[in-house]
């Protein structure tokens, strides 16, 4: 194949790669940026939050059509959306999770609303960092976002929150944030020992992660971590994402367009399951 | 096949899988319970350490014959060894990895004495473990030892220690404690933003992973992350391992004995890779 | 868990299994051994066959209820429609493969009645034999079925024969009878040289594989074989089954327990799939 | 990376690939060229054949240095060693695999010389291609090439010659012609059969797989069928090859150097692989 013509094929995947993850990240960003705030949220008073309000602006965007909602929301909603993790109240070092009860209000609106929710990374407070003292370079996407944004995530799986609502769907970026490695041993890890984990959660672990997660690939161009959550989450549950602006498109898609996997797979990870998961209209 | 042939034949290998996996425990305990008395070592001051008697205990460990030898020592050092972790000094709240400059002395010792160091977990300080507040369950071996330890084997790749002593070979359990699935966005993340790291060590930091580090399966009998250690680290660097008596050996067993990897590769991991690391004397 | 309980869960499972299978045998033993007449077909001539004439025994069928069918239809159908491949026709030394002109009124009628069409082994004439003469070994399931029915499925795949009939449906068993791992060679031997392929049909050879064929795991319960299915042709189009009475069905079943595949395909190759592609009703 | 820098480090590459290549066909054009005269065979008899006479071509090659040594041999020993498969012996229409009596001596002679034999595909004779017709684009690299050779390794395999010359090393291309994919069936079919098999060979014929072939990717760039070749042989008996001029050289390398395996497997059998089987001095 030519040069130019590789170029042009690789650039309208990446529009339509990119239409989706933009949309993607425009609804999650609705809901995120109204209820809970992240990033300048370290005052707000979860009691003073109108959950239902959120319903109003996805109805809205609905009706106003696509481009011209993008264009209004992007500038206060997008990057809201993607400065997520746990928030502070009140005070700058508390750390709340959103397996707390008071959080539990909101997650049925999620489920009500029926729409995805992006749990995406932050770093650790400066007081919870001292493993990275003397190596900065291992905060942010190097190491620490996927440790905060996993262990969150397992709290939300071992919460019972997805036995209250089964219907949730959580999305983790940068191929799961390292928990299709480690989920086997989550759930296995003592084998011999009886009742060792003490959870409220009814099940294992994994049964939440497989039944309530999905993946994006955002930032983990790695085929081998690719295989592993194929191997352990099924190819449903994973979807093709850029991470941009931190990682390029065109080497999101270089890498995808040639990975090792069934075309059947390639449409699916790259169009059809956030497509479904989002229930974008494609025509 | 009988039952009965079949678990005596589960019987032998584990036998020999549990040689291997003793004797390489045994090496290790040697040199950390003598130079850095892990567990309880609350105030050791390394200025008061001889890393040079390490040494007379492992040529005497060759001189006495093996199983005299495992009587004489087990007691006091097997636990130890496995009691690992960063250490504490002085204050109990003290954190200190050992790519901290005071240890690059014992690293020294370490690689003229040409034995691997076994790197095994610990949790963290009760002072950084809120993140796991109301979800005990997921410190130990669930979840927080494998951060706790991937962290710390970051830290000495980029320290720059084995800019300095090459020919360390670190050992970690658990199949490489989320490494292998972690590894690629360390060096990739943030792509195409220039001179985003900043450590002491010369190259990507895969690369240190790649030459100096040994991954066992301890204690994460699970197949697609074994696949995922032999894509990035490749299968000479994996050593069986039961994690016993925290898991127990049948188990391991039952899973790498049919585990699909080559019947080459199978003795690799099940047996020789040990062997020549801890030139073993199996004869 | 215990051996008792353990067996009970296999067996349960087994017998979904089964049930699937049984069925899946069953609708296309009454396509195949109506209209092609494997096994004791030497002398039948296409110009007799009615091929709608197969309409009413599908209707019949949903009519009677399964069990009181199964009685009736399997001594002489089931076996047959496992003794097919290529077809002779009054000479025993001809070979008619399915691609060939005289058979595409049939193929019209399987596309029309909707149903897949499972191309099961046989071996080659003895006169075609030769390359076994002296390792009879090879013949049968050991090689040469595999051979035999890949070829055969690439004869259908070069025809034109899914161009015409594009929502045709083709089974193949025992992991696909190798062409999940030769199939990108088919298509890109001599990569360089222009137009080396000379076949009626439009597309890549490998398009008419993904868009419409499914493989079964009978007789091949091989991890490696499966994954490579699974990169090749996605989890959607593989489907769990024995090949019993060649294969005992509890090693299928305790082989494919425990692969290293997620729970969502684990659902999809044991049942979803199977319940799917023969449109079965189970509740 | 710029796209000079990039085609840079491919030449590079290609360069050390190709030499090995070369060397590679090189010796075994020597052996078989000589001995076997494959290609314009059709009348030697092999009791006129002296195996001894190889050695001294071996030997030589050595003394002269390479490149002079390449210039005097290529012209009429490279092409005839990449014309091998069966012989035919005064009769146009024999099939003389090399698992005959006949050739017995000759594979002492290999053996005796400690260099591995490449079998490299050839066409089934006319009248055994019958399969094929009206389908000549499933003759050569695209099907027929790797049936004809799997088969004739299988023979090998069966015939108990490395039973009787244990040390013999025998290279197939193309990924192992399908080998890798079914050669579990090959020893499991009808498991649950007693006394299935009936040939020489004293153990199951993936042992002789495991032990005496190595396997290059030449002509199957293709990344799950690597992945199952790694599986069922390890990495250490795979080479790279490009199948050149069957195929492109840079095509070869390009997906050779982003394929998804370790840094150590990609220097393995991009390189020291071959130094070690061809015992290669590459100072």
């Amino acid at each position: 194949m030519s040069d130019l013509k590789k170029i042009g094929r690789v650039g309208v995947k990446t529009l339509v790669y990119f239409e989706v993850v933009s949309t993607f990240a425009l609804l999650i960003g609705l809901i995120v940026a109204e209820v809970v705030q992240p990033g300048h949220g370290f005052n707000i008073d979860p009691a003073t939050l109108d959950p239902k309000s959120v319903a109003g602006y996805v109805t809205r965007a609905k009706e106003e059509g696509f481009v011209a909602h993008i264009m209004a929301i992007i500038p206060n909603t997008f990057v809201g959306a993607l400065a997520n993790g746990f928030s502070q109240l009140r005070d700058p070092d508390s750390m709340l999770y959103y397996d707390l009860p008071q959080y539990w209000d909101f997650w049925q609106v999620v489920e009500s609303l029926d729409v995805p929710f992006y749990l995406h990374p932050r770093n650790p407070l400066p007081s919870q960092a001292r493993i990275y003292e003397g190596h900065r370079w291992l905060l942010g996407p190097a190491w620490a976002f996927a440790q905060e944004t996993a262990v969150h995530a397992l709290r939300l799986m071992g919460s019972g929150l997805f036995d209250k609502y089964p219907r949730l769907a959580i999305v983790l970026g940068h191929m799961g944030e390292g928990l299709p490695f480690g989920m086997w041993r989550v759930d296995h890890c003592n084998g011999w020992v009886k009742g060792r984990h003490n959870y409220p959660a009814k099940k294992p672990i994994a049964d939440y992660f497989h039944a309530n997660f999905h993946v994006t690939v955002s930032g983990n161009f790695c085929t081998p971590a690719l295989l592993n959550a194929m191997l352990e989450l099924g190819s449903d549950r994973i979807l093709f994402s850029t991470d941009w602006p931190f990682e390029n498109v065109d080497q999101a898609a270089e890498w995808f367009d040639v990975a090792p996997i069934s075309a059947a797979d390639r449409l699916k990870i790259g169009r059809t399951n956030a497509v479904k998961l989002f229930k974008l209209d494609m025509t």
